[in-house]
């Protein structure tokens, strides 16, 4: 039923994030701060980040598009949150939430709860994340995830139409639907999850990419082409770390370089080798 | 009017930094703190950070210079900047005012008009931003400036002036000015934007040059200095990335590798070369 | 009197945790996240930070360990770190205190003091902050040391048997003592100073290690291992960075690579080379 995302529309919303630049206003917990932006910057858009209630209600009117990310929450910063998203939505823009470590952790879950009720434009988790925002389970360990994604997959369904939200929830395969159109993206390495803040970083660049979508269906395409362009951006950093026996150091810049050296033929090459 | 700044300068104070590994004191923001450190210590400084305001006026007194970034200001650290450029002044300490986005955001747009009275010794920052405090523009984009440093020249020399501080706005080309004298530097590579922080590192560097300064017209060559070096570090780090078609990822690596190796020969080579 | 750790025993924590990756709860400084995570996650360990005190209690309680770092400690953090602390000792759970710039400035002084009550099982610092716990010293200069680890091995010693804590003395050589028996460690390179946070994610490594330890005696095994593969990570990195003539950005990498590739015979190789 999940349909493999096609070449040809990543290529059109990679395309579309190098031109427009979009400013992602960013939310996001203390370990990515720097990390997120960086891989903002390589995949041609902006970051910007701050951390005051009172001005994040501002900088979320005029940004493209808000990313939040609940891995380091605290109670300001909920608030802020709380402030941007409302400001978002006023202002017509669309908003991402990273729900890390829902369910384990008592003050993140309350706040994605609340924030579940505000339709956020995608949520991008892992399995276990979904999973538990969708209410049917357990809670996972910290960061990682103890379900795949397949295994989620219902459950995200379930969470999008219930939310009115798209759902992406990437792991071996990247599954994003919106309950009635289900998009998969087999492209990706083992190796990100070596890095801390993948995850993170992915859900900015979701943002990135549904600020330059016309309409629901486009936010779908975009929010899956942004994970095509992350997984295919560490394909080609782990087989330039593998090929040199390096370690998860040297993959993390390549990751950062494939992002900005990116081109439409590694993309097409790397997306139609997986429909085979 | 505004004068190239020598090769000769330049030395010196990358010679004095290398000597007095002067201690920095980074007030700075969430995203650029590993980022700034590794940048100080790559140049030979010694960085320090922290965050609360008790220890923020200790730290000052002992440290050799200040350097305060309001990129992610919140209220707590606003009171934690006032009583540490408070402390500094007392002990006669050099401290460095980077205005991130001033002008766009409320919180960081008072207390840079309130830390403007107590005259920093260098104010560092792009063309929008200054173009802000001296109270003649528009705001920026996030932290992206929408003007260029030539543009801003003017203005630059107005604040220096009013504020009795120097004024080192920076862009393609670097103006560093005192509102009387005016260096120029025209290093530096258009991959420095593509790596976050590298405007808020460069400020943290040139406290570090200002340290080593005996007086103001030296603190204008120094602050001088500390933009060409960093400039001259961008350039040997763009070259060598750009080589090997890589990006923004190796290319940080880089300028962190050319700070820690670069050589008297590299300095001037490349500063002279701009002088023909 | 200090004896030299096997390679054997080494070998032995650094399977162990490979095998177990334990869960490692920092609570650390903003300037070091995201590269403690990195270091945890090369070394096969899984890191969780967060910053809530509400949330502190809960994941202390399920992690395999804590660490606590304060070095950019504020009041909300130490009320999180006490709530951490309690929770980790009523689950029986291993903590690690990194006592940054102790001595020099008052609020992590007085945590410190606090902390040492609450018998950590591990105190990982540099010479002059081992000085200033034990009541023998003087305060250091932000993070760095004035003294030197032989300096401060009476002191390691005396503090170790007084809080009835395992002390880790790290720098050119590496002292970890219970006070009765101590072991020491030759390997290292002086270009781990040259990059922000090393100590920081080493105690956060001691914690991954010491999580694996069954008994008192195991857990001073468990951290010499931990410095034992950091410092000779280190050397593999540092030898790599200087035959290509790079500098500090490029040794950062390749020590998370280093982290990751490790292996049971390079292990033993630069340990009993410093046997000779």
């Amino acid at each position: 039923m999940a349909q493999l995302l096609s070449s040809q529309t990543a290529v059109c919303y990679w395309q579309r994030v190098r031109t427009a630049t979009p400013l992602v206003f960013c939310m996001t917990n203390d370990v990515v701060t720097n990390w997120t932006a960086n891989v903002l910057l390589a995949a041609g858009a902006s970051p910007a980040m701050l951390s005051d209630p009172s001005e994040s209600e501002a900088l979320a009117a005029v940004a493209s598009a808000l990313s939040i990310n609940v891995g380091t929450l605290h109670v300001a910063q909920a608030e802020a949150m709380k402030k941007a998203v409302a400001s978002a939505q006023r202002a017509g823009k669309p908003w991402v939430l990273d729900p890390v470590a829902v369910g384990l952790l008592p003050l993140r879950t309350e706040l994605c709860r609340d924030l579940l009720r505000e339709s956020p434009t995608v949520i991008r988790g892992n399995p276990s994340e979904i999973l538990v925002l969708a209410g049917e389970a357990s809670q996972g360990r910290g960061a990682d995830s103890t379900q795949s994604s397949d295994e989620a997959l219902a459950a995200a369904k379930h969470l999008a139409l219930g939310a009115k939200t798209i759902v992406a929830v990437t792991g071996a395969s990247d599954y994003i639907t919106d309950g009635e159109r289900t998009l998969r993206i087999d492209n990706g390495h083992p190796l990100l999850q070596r890095v801390t803040g993948t995850g993170c970083a992915l859900s900015a660049l979701v943002a990135a990419y549904v600020s330059t979508a016309l309409n629901r269906s486009e936010a779908l395409d975009a929010a899956a082409s942004a994970c095509a362009v992350f997984s295919i951006a560490g394909e080609e950093a782990a087989q330039k770390a593998l090929d040199r026996n390096e370690g998860s150091g040297s993959f993390a810049v390549y990751l950062l370089d494939a992002l900005t050296t990116l081109d439409e033929t590694t993309l097409e090459k790397r997306m139609e080798r997986k429909m085979k």
